[in-house]
């Protein structure tokens, strides 16, 4: 059965099946496979063996691995998910549970481990951190691998005794959404032995038969002991391949530990892990060079001969890249493995180079693999480079043509810029539903800011005939979409438009700035003003469904008539608990949208102004242009100023609360509760008020202590979100005159110019 | 100025006398680090800057580290000591303070991280799990090198930025006594510049100049931002060498980050870290072959090109030993990066080999590193070995002839068998310094069961005209005592007495079960009751004043009268404190042990009786020869037997709580009390007693349930330790009748064969 998953779904699919005790705490981006698990077991979704497994949420990460330790020496096959510093707390536990031999795979969705600074991002900095535990270490590169590793991880597990750490991208893995073809019942269940998991069962600690396991040993045997265990790293490899044999015999798909592909003759190869491997694997087919790649599946254990035996012999120069940063050792770690690992099997070849790309989602495009190639030719390339980024103060980066793109026509690539919470990402994740129904292949990525709500999202969707192989962003989109008019100023909405590309805008009309961008790259534009068919359609804010509607019918991606059947079914069945009517507002906003949305010519002589130049290192990462800094911008050890939160006015509110002075009893409850400290309140000296903007309000004060002075409540137009936990707290709402309220929203464009003058001379006041 | 300590008093000194703020957290074996700050804090000792550090303890090695991490944020001066896991509950804070590039030194006693079985000795795991982190790592070999490294890492980390590991071995390194030259304050602050400092302190988190640290960046610029800080890893390799040599010009000591010692010609080198480096150097010394060591201090970052140039241009052939095990990887770290970093340095050679010895502080003796040497000899050495250990189950290890050996007739090797807290180890440590005050240099390594109080401890104490590097256990000791005759049976006194040497026993004669033995081996015999001198001096228990008199009187390591005088002097002052009448009684004592040391002549026909062979693991570990035990006669998995302890009756208490059944109450305290649960309880048919030994006590019981039945306390004799607890509750104690007790302690041996029989007949009751 094909379904439309992300990576953290796919793995909890399988993970949920395949245990009984799971023990999570959320990290992003794990979050999702432990609130799957969750979720499923509220239900009493049953595991393959028709028991609902238990999920306990712990106090940490350490306490999920220690419980989840303490059930596999119970005899349960138990799992958790995990990330960066929760895998990082894991790591005590895990040495325990290799040293004791306890079958048990741990799915981690890789990010950065906190260093200079925090971050949320994907690379594998937190799982090489754990690769001196013990653990068998495989990796996916793609949501089908993942969904089908979690299986194979198991079956391997519980037949080698050695634990399992499965790990894939996070981010780009975790969250894409891609069609994958899932794994049935009868399929876990013809690849995990039901012999196996009694001999784990046979293992446990009980008082049954008890046994002694985890005592103290001293200098006199420990050494002996720790070397009894090879006999299950050295079968484990053996183990790995047949399983995957087995695999493709069930599930037909084929996979090997170490897999080599490209031209059978190439000379110059790259060695990768993870979901890089999907876009250099597309790369190596693109250039028709004699170049290849080796997916490394197995990380450990790692064998050398089976490594270096799926290296064609024309290859003389190898670059090995690392998604990770280890200041200060000889080099990364898989390039210090491919190196010794290459010497072993007697495979040494004149260049071996390692690199570093992707730290903390850093995008590895189709163009830095061929600078990668292309760095192979010279007869010394420079080793321990990075790619993807400029380095003008040590000199390691690799150049690269920025412009080298090799996605095909008949991809179908689309972008839409939309806030936090508003529903477009929503809206896209269905739109890969229909059109995956439809038999097309679909690809959804979505780029959220750290800042969550209210900040900016871009929706990443591919579509095409054959699976999408593409894990980086869109570059050239034939579609592109603005859903928020704010937006425009804030980022470069058209700098992914392709030349003669579609631009859908939510608004009554195109802003004037983008005018000239539009037409230097002979745009077809269409507008729609969904908020007010929104609005209309007494459907408030929500206008995801109308701008769902308004790409189906501008960008043609498949049969309009088709798309439109089946969002209104789409509308049918998510609304029908909420009632008839709120099917009918969505059916009407439909119909509203097909008469509203209309397309507008553009003439614009002027040439669009090239980005400004020279900007300092805060205004670029507010310009969102940090991905055109070098090495030299940053700050050496994460330091910056303070106080610079001014310089990033979010204007997000589209509805700005009011002060109805009038009705206000200055409880103060307003300024209280407001979580974007957008609210505040003085008391001043009356005789201030006479410089005061037109429209700024003020009150006599009613305590007594302010006699004489003038009070008045302000609201910081810019810095406000709109989320009315202020107009919901005023007391003042429903006392005597119900038709009035100290603080009522209304819509912010009208207010703002007045609202900034009256915020900017409240400032000014004496506290 | 020379002084005589281990390697955590060596550390710590320096430590504390650079350091501000030391947030601590016990673990074996660097407890004693912490211990020793906390003391000198409490009694207001300052730092180099005049000021007393704060010591805080926290709640865990976590703690401490994000205690360390806040403290140096604060433009303080700060560090921490660990091992093994707490090392692993600090390295997500590890990550930052090195992202962060912040100036500290942790100083690790290296230790073994729990695997099949927790472990509280020695070996290089723990810090190899930190070695991703960013940190630099320096690891002394020796005492004197802890002292000085503890400085020059203190001094580097505040240049360079890059915050230190410094590390030594658990145990060999930290609990050894060796003489070593003290670093003088003005040493010290020869060494650390204030303007550093100054520079250290500028960047603080304070409200006074405010900065931002520490947070998330997104995947435009987290890459970048990373990278950013390489010039100063690039640089942090010069600066630890222009350390070292400032650091010679002020102390006369010089080091370097990679130094080879040997033939400058050699065809065959070891690289190896720590202790190790000590024996292998040795040992390169003894053979006079063409073979050489690098010693690696600086383990990162690690300098390819410093590291192959120290190579002689000859060596063709490669060992690299590492004290660590990392299943699954293609080999363990310091030969991966040792392999790549001779290829970076285009100085690859015919053989490069990898090799495990020393996990969990099992010895690695001159014998084996012969034995690696000669394996060098081979056209194909093995790799991937073991050392130190026979391993029947993969074959990795490799042979070599335990009889080899290098140690020098002029230095005195001496042993000395006692139990956990009988005072010998103190006795060692004094002697020790006796020794060293007259001229001569002394070593000291302590051999602990895991078991602690009353368990076994074995004293190895070398003396000699030069330095003693020598960090492996004694195996021909020209002296070996025997404090304890409970000992003999227990394990074998005599095993590493060399021919002709001097045996020292605690007893009034001779056990019959040695003579064969002491015959064979030609041995001068000593003997002294000590315990019944102990008594009759009125020092109760402690014979280890006396051990020690005989010792010096017997063993002529020194003028006798000198030592004499020395231990007069030391108990004049150690017991000033207790008063006239203790001074008087351990004077007393001493002359007593002259009037009671005497010469014993052993005439023996009989052979020795060869180790009992085909023993089952428990029984080999039981008679302490689990070194002998092959790699297959271990678990895989840290898998036990339960109900073991039975067969290791430890038989330690030099005397019993008799129960005096008519002063009895009948409370139950004593059985409830005991640590060891040797005293219990049974109320029974008295019908019974009929078949009861003649000596087995009871009572009529006073509770009115029981009327009818026999009421008995009985003393598992060889489980009591002879700790007194019971006796300390009974409250029978000091009831109407003063002069009797319902338990009184009285000496064990004359009681020990009726009470075994007491206790069988007792456990044979109903319960």
């Amino acid at each position: 059965m094909q379904a439309l998953l992300d990576g953290n779904e796919a793995v909890a699919r399988v993970a949920y099946a395949l245990n009984e005790v799971i023990a999570i705490y959320p990290i992003t981006p794990a979050s999702s496979m432990g609130e799957w698990a969750d979720a499923w077991a509220a239900e009493k979704r049953p595991n393959l063996w028709g028991t609902v497994p238990s999920v306990i949420e712990m106090q940490s990460e350490a306490g999920a691995a220690g419980a989840v330790h303490g059930a596999l020496q119970t005899g349960s096959l138990a799992t958790t998910f995990t990330a960066s510093q929760g895998l990082l707390l894991m790591i005590p536990n895990m040495y325990k549970i290799a040293g004791e031999l306890t079958p048990t795979v741990f799915h981690v969705a890789a990010r950065t481990i906190a260093t200079h600074a925090l971050s949320i991002f994907g690379d594998h900095s937190d799982v090489m951190a754990a690769r001196a535990t013990g653990w068998a270490m495989l990796c996916s590169a793609s949501v089908q691998e993942a969904h089908d590793f979690a299986l194979i991880a198991q079956a391997a597990t519980l037949e080698s005794r050695v634990p399992f750490l499965h790990f894939f991208d996070g981010f780009r893995t975790s969250h894409e959404i891609a069609n994958v073809t899932l794994l049935e019942d009868d399929q876990l269940r013809a690849m995990i032995d039901p012999e196996l998991v009694f001999d784990h069962r046979s293992r446990a600690l009980t008082p049954d038969h008890p046994v002694l396991r985890g005592t103290a040993q001293n200098p006199d045997v420990f050494f002996q002991a720790r070397e009894r265990a090879n006999p299950f790293y050295r079968d484990c490899v053996e183990v790995v391949v047949e399983t995957m044999e087995r695999f493709a015999t069930k599930a037909g798909r084929t996979y090997a530990p170490y897999e080599y592909t490209g031209a059978p003759d190439a000379e110059r190869a790259i060695v990768a892990m993870g979901s890089a491997c999907e876009t250099i694997d597309e790369t190596v087919d693109a250039l028709g060079e004699k170049v290849g790649l080796v997916k490394v599946r197995l990380y450990r254990p790692f064998d050398p001969k089976r490594f270096a035996a799926c290296l064609p012999p024309t290859v003389r120069a190898i670059a090995v890249l690392d998604r990770t940063k280890e200041p200060g050792s000889v080099g990364e770690p898989l390039y210090l493995d491919v190196v010794t690992a290459l010497r072993e099997a007697g495979r040494e070849m004149p260049v071996i180079v390692g690199g570093r790309f992707g730290l903390s989602s850093k995008e590895l495009t189709p163009a830095m693999v061929k600078g990668v190639f292309d760095e192979l030719k010279a007869e010394r390339p420079r080793n321990h480079f990075s790619v993807g980024i400029r380095d003008d103060v040590t000199h390691n980066s690799i150049d690269y043509d920025p412009d080298f793109a090799i996605e095909r026509e008949d991809v179908v690539r689309a972008l839409f810029y939309g806030l936090g919470s508003d529903g477009t990402v929503g809206a896209n994740k269905n739109s890969c539903k229909i059109i995956g129904d439809a038999g097309r292949y679909a690809q959804g990525y979505f780029v959220y800011d750290s800042k969550k709500s209210g900040a900016m999202t871009v929706s990443h969707l591919r579509f095409g005939p054959r699976p999408i192989r593409a894990p980086y962003l869109i570059e050239h989109a034939a579609f592109v979409a603005c859903h928020h008019p704010s937006l425009v100023g804030r980022v470069d909405v058209l700098e992914h438009l392709a030349d003669g590309g579609t631009f859908l805008f939510n608004g009554s009309e195109i802003p004037e700035s983008l005018h000239a961008g539009l037409a230097a790259k002979r745009a077809r534009v269409f507008a729609i003003d969904a908020s007010r068919v929104a609005r209309d359609c007494g459907m408030g804010n929500r206008i995801n469904t109308i701008m769902q509607v308004a790409f189906f019918a501008c960008s043609k991606v498949m049969p309009f008539e088709e798309a439109l059947d089946a969002i209104c079914n789409a509308a049918r069945k998510s609304y029908a608990h909420k009632g008839a009517a709120v099917v009918e507002k969505n059916l009407k906003a439909i119909d509203a949208t097909l008469a509203n949305l209309h397309e507008v010519t553009i003439t614009a002589a002027a040439a669009p102004l090239p980005p400004e130049a020279g900007l300092d290192l805060l205004a670029m990462l507010l310009a969102n242009r940090g991905d055109e800094l070098p090495v030299s911008a940053m700050p050496c050890d994460g330091t910056f100023p303070t106080s610079t939160a001014r310089y990033e006015k979010r204007n997000l509110a589209q509805a700005l609360p009011v002060w109805e002075a009038a009705a206000c009893i200055q409880c103060g409850k307003c300024a209280m509760v407001c979580p974007h400290a957008a609210i505040r309140i003085k008391a001043y000296d009356e005789a201030l008020i006479g410089n005061a903007p037109a429209t700024f309000k003020s009150l006599r004060p009613m305590h007594k202590d302010w006699s004489g002075l003038a009070y008045t409540i302000q609201v910081a137009p810019e810095d406000c979100t709109g989320c009315t936990i202020c107009v919901d707290v005023c007391p003042a709402r429903s006392k005597t005159h119900p038709e009035q309220q100290a603080l009522v929203m209304q819509p912010q464009a009208p207010l703002l110019d007045a609202e900034r003058a009256n915020w900017e001379f409240f400032l000014g006041l004496p506290e």
